[in-house]
């Protein structure tokens, strides 16, 4: 980036600092000075992720000669035993592939979701973005995404079969008919096929911020690095056999200290606070779309074009979420888990969607569509994390605590004047983070730490050392901590990584549509035609939407699009 | 309700008889009579609910004291035994749940229909109360609705866990990690998911002929009441350990000399008999939408606004029937029944769907939408109740009366002047009493009266006394008396009960939304925005819409809709 | 047909030829000849037809006499001896019927691609069409369809029960409730519910290329043609226990010097082929719709009227696709093979909706939906044939392709100036030949010849013979050669009995609607109304959409659409 700024010759100190007060002053200039100083933080940001890929680059040349790491964390050391004597459990098979289809689902359901929300005239651009990155997403888990997230390898990065080191995963080379994942008793490849799926909900969340104004080709860009690189890197920190936040609190390992590993049973954070902080970060690198006007300037969201669509999608991805949840205790046969699972995540969509309807009620005494439909998400979203081990009445509170919040940062957003058409940040973002924390407040101390058990043996252990209990239940601050250290380090590291990726991309303006292209409608530009060519488009609302001054263009525009070919 | 009216001064009975007539030729003061005399019914069927609260209330306060009822019915008795020694079965545990999950699904499938099937302008109500209803469903289904229902207790509510009254399911509150629902091997938290989700389905059926008059205030209270008392009291009745018509015929159980329990498979009484009746008697109490003229008035039913979107709802319905009806065998390990409830199901719908279709062909020479959509739907009613018991013949000829009837209740309520925008009582109440006496024609004697084995004990006893047979099987008058008894009960008690709440909730001016807010449309006056703020909508339609003499404010609707923030 | 020629008095043979080659420059007799040919062509192209139509009537009247058959092929033998001792599996049968279910899901999706893709004004004759299309299929399938697909019988159709010819399945009149399905463990009544949706699958694919010119009637009655003999039979000779393809190549069977039967492990060919083709037959005798311009003459595809419904019907189908291909096991305990067959269809998909959507930018620099769409859909297709016997490596290769293909497949009909609206044929016709055929070359060597195992015994036979194993992989031209045979065979039938079907009902003026009719729109004139009879919808597109000289007849039926009742 530095290439782009005029370096002037050599000053004093003092006229340092005197020109800088006075530059200041100029918003281009300060524009100029917090880019720069973003732009510094996040490459040392990056460096992290430099270092893993070199260290992958290494370990890949040499993977046939790894030998076993005498402090190779516990859960790896399971694993190792299972990978000798692998048996396929097809009532489990069965299991997570139909959590893996119902997963894939809300691929149908974040697209309506997403188109619903947009305005007529990029609609079309949201809908392709969204297949495009599934297709990306599912190339990319198969080639290295599997392989860096679930692979055995070391605390930052995975790449062969956890507990043989022989064995790559990389393109699933070396995956046989017969290979299970650890001892779990589902095949590789149906895993993958669950975990793909899981990859492409954290892509597709990110799209939903960076709505109307970006670049196909940027869409392409980030969708690779958010899919191939950033989920599967910090997913493995936390959910990868050896993980660095997965082995948090054993000993050797990271924060020995603590005494407590970092949990998200099916993703608050993996999966959701990633894709939301992923968005929020494209959001702030957009921009705003043209005539956005934010409540503090007298103005307000953009109208969503079609709220039966977007509602609809709602609806489907609290039905794919029926396979995120229980399905991700990998195991029908763990007694009541899938169930309890099930039945917690039922109730905080429940208390979500209510309590964020009755907030903006309250407010502005309408029953408002957007709220309730976000405010079960964030409650969705909450309880994701927390689902297997907390009680009934704790999802019930959670869930309800998620719809306020969900509510308070889309407010702060319009505060900060961010633009984020659908709410990716409020409600997965912002609530991924929530329901994180939220189990160091209500685990329930009934229910076994190390998670759902593939074996059927009982996961009754209440109050038992063995059980996961929070703040409320009497299990003091143990887990509230490390449920605090692990979402503080990936929500940082994704957004610093997903800074320096749009900047790079804006730096070479790839980013953003063109002026031009965006009041023609991004339909039109980026895809050559609009969503709904026979329906006439009011220019009242289209004029609205691309600001007063240029009312003309957009009245121009929805008669192109009625007309288009 | 009394207080509202002016209560005269003493009179003569021949003076009273006077005013009565001279007052009954005053539509105003017909109207007046009729409420009042329609209250006092209503306050009598009131009674019963009054009772089984007020002896929920003292069970509830004293249900540690309470012993094994001597004369508990044999049903609950076998569930004692289980109970004793819980075993969670997984595979029937991983059915039930998927059944869960696709009769949740219906949720989508509902909401598209209902949205699709009303005008423009009252969408956004329709797609906010379909959700918010199934919030307040889950919330209130765990806090007691399951409880009443599926509880052990007593012949009017439950509130137990089945066979150990120390146990109460009031909040789920002695629900442990191995506890499972009797002898089925369905833990209960998943039993709760999936009869949350049949909850649901009766809850937002009621919606559909209320549309485009009802202020969502309204709609709130009225949810509560059904979701929380109608639906899950009624359905004791039926499905409850202890419930009086699911013990009917026993010794000592209610009309023990008829020597037959009723029967309802998976519902076509208890989840859409009451979401049909509930639906009619809140149509009733609405009166038809502003401009709805009937046909013998020359007009018609208003026009759907968006048959794609409805009828790809009416798919999504019957794809999510596929958990509705095979999995409510809550055993796949029960030979073919399963497969069979899935074979009957098909083939009533398809039967419905032709029949409907052809029925409306030969009257207008169109080949119509939504009696193929009606159709079906009314096909997938009626088998549920029978799906069980029924060979694939007998399936294939009621469900294709079930078509005609559809039909014909749509005439019917078109010639009282009821409108029912989505045809919910045609559909879900009158093909849910056809479905319930069927089983009394075409139980083919073939199957276990008890229903489904989840022992996977086979189920084949032909002509047996414990089969389930019919009359045009050689099986006599039993089984269709029991139905007939069942179905009157259940149909006429929550009929009544919904007009008892409607008529109060109209009473204090919540039910029915302000002249002047129906004019505006529901959307704008309720939730604050259209649904499709970008599409022009026709003047032409919409002035139709509310009838000609508000033409010009149909107009003004319309342009608020396409312009509104 | 030839009822309809006038024939001319005897001429001399150079006569004959004079008139011939005047006449050929005639256009009218250029088509009057190419019609005769082609009604000669198929005259005897229906002969075998009627063969086995006779064939069967005589097998249906003596079934009870028929004795088991020396020569019954091996596949029928293994079914025989499991026949005798049926052991339903449960786990293996709740596995088809959730195959099942999402299977029947596709109908959905199929219905919205096809009325996303369509013109405003024919949307509700695509709705009623699908919806109508599942009901015959549905008692269609039941009646006799399965038994001819799946019954014993001979090498042309099929109609008892497999290994026992004393049972009849026509009707499903002697099903019993333990009666399974040969060798597989999973009940008939579950297997006929899998069957009925894939079945219900080639139907649908049809009416794609036929959108906006068909009359009902004719919907009516090929619909009927194609559900009840066209798809099963041709079926039968792929799937049958004893149908020549699938016996192809053994001791007495058809070629049985190739040594090699044909293989379609979910029904590339024979779900996907047939559909197609029967499609592109529709497409031919039909013609274009009025006012349809191709590209060779300076038009283009008729825009489509909802791209956001058709995108999500095309995920919608995706997603039933992890229902067709892994579900098509049969059986969820045959090692790591049903995620094997998700991790293929995945990885097709991926790659074939890339690939379409680059190539698609490469030609016109535009990222084009409906490409994007087709491609992942012409991926899916492709694999479904191979999906259990080839690596990743050649899921994503074979998907790349198929993606390249569906677009130069739409460019081909559009030279050939056939109107295919959704592009049914390319998809489906085309890349169900690719796929077909792409497993003589990938097909990986690893996997048992015989498919999936039902009983759980390890399918890893690399290498050896009993392996199939494709050119690239070391197996010779055996596996190609038997699947250009089986595709030829299977292509050319169903392209010949559906043109001789579509013929006939031309013939008759059943097929297509009226030219009046079509100007006025499809709903108007065949369902009495609109899909949105709110919208305005742009008279410039109508006009378009009908030619320029019919523009006001265009801006007519718009204004028709709004106000109709």
């Amino acid at each position: 980036m530095s290439a782009l700024i005029e370096v002037p010759a050599k000053l004093s100190l003092a006229q340092k600092y005197s020109r800088l007060s006075h530059r200041m002053r100029d918003p281009e200039w300060r524009r100029f000075g917090r880019n720069l100083l973003l732009g510094k933080f996040l490459g040392l940001a990056l460096l992290p992720l430099v270092i893993v890929a070199l260290h992958l680059v290494t370990s890949l040349l040499s993977s046939s000669s790894a030998s076993a790491d005498p402090s190779v964390p516990v859960m790896a050391a399971d694993l190792i035993d299972q990978a000798k004597n692998p048996v396929i459990n097809p009532i489990n098979t069965m299991w997570v592939l139909l959590g893996a289809f119902l997963v894939f689902g809300m691929q149908a359901g974040f697209t309506m979701l997403e188109a619903g929300m947009c305005r007529n005239r990029e609609t079309v651009n949201v809908l392709v973005e969204c297949v495009f990155d599934t297709c990306v997403c599912g190339l990319l888990h198969w080639a290295f995404g599997f392989a860096f997230m679930f692979g055995g390898g070391n605390a930052w990065i995975g790449w062969h079969m956890p507990g043989d080191p022989t064995k790559s995963l990389i393109f699933m080379k070396d995956v046989g008919i017969l290979s299970v994942y650890g001892a779990t008793g589902i095949p590789i490849v149906a895993h993958y096929i669950f975990q793909f799926a899981f990859a492409d909900c954290a892509s597709t969340i990110c799209s939903g911020a960076m709505v109307g104004r970006t670049r196909f080709i940027g869409d392409v860009i980030y969708s690779i690095g958010v899919s191939g690189l950033i989920y599967p890197i910090f997913g493995h920190w936390c959910w990868g056999p050896d993980g660095f936040l997965a082995t948090m609190g054993s000993e050797g390992g990271f924060l020995a200290s603590l005494g407590m590993n970092f949990h998200d049973f099916a993703g608050s954070t993996v999966v959701h606070s990633i894709g939301g902080w992923v968005a929020i970060a494209g959001a702030i690198c957009l921009g705003p779309r043209l005539g956005r006007k934010f409540k503090r300037d007298g103005g307000g969201p953009m109208l969503p074009h079609d709220l039966t669509i977007a509602v609809i999608g709602g609806l489907i991805l609290w039905f794919g979420w029926y396979g995120f949840n229980p399905c991700s205790t990998l195991s029908i046969m763990d007694n009541a888990g899938a169930g309890r699972v099930a039945m917690n995540t039922t109730l905080a969509a429940c208390t979500g969607g209510l309590s964020a309807v009755f907030v903006v009620f309250f407010m502005v005494k309408k029953w408002d569509t957007a709220a309730l439909v976000n405010g079960f998400l964030a409650g969705l979203v909450a309880i994701t994390c927390p689902c297997y081990w907390v009680s009934d009445v704790g999802a019930c509170i959670l869930g309800a605590v998620a719809g306020v919040l969900v509510i308070l940062g889309m407010e702060l957003l319009e505060h900060l004047r961010i633009d984020d058409p659908v709410g990716a940040w409020p409600v997965h973002g912002l609530c991924g983070i929530w329901g994180t924390l939220s189990l160091g407040l209500f685990a329930s101390g009934q229910y076994s730490a190390a998670g759902s058990s593939p074996t059927g043996v009982p996961s009754v252990v209440p109050h038992s050392p063995e059980a996961l209990t929070g703040l409320f239940y009497g299990g003091g601050w143990a887990v509230l901590k490390a449920q605090c250290v692990g979402s503080v380090i990936v929500c940082t590291a994704t957004f610093a990584a997903a800074m320096a990726m749009f900047k790079a991309l804006n730096a070479v303006s790839l980013l953003r549509v063109s002026k031009a292209g965006e009041i023609d409608g991004l339909d039109l530009d980026q895809h050559g035609g609009s969503a709904y060519p026979e329906y006439v488009i009011s220019t009242l609302t289209a004029s609205h939407a691309v600001s007063g001054d240029e009312g003309d263009n957009g009245a121009l525009a929805s008669v192109q699009a009625a007309g288009a070919e």
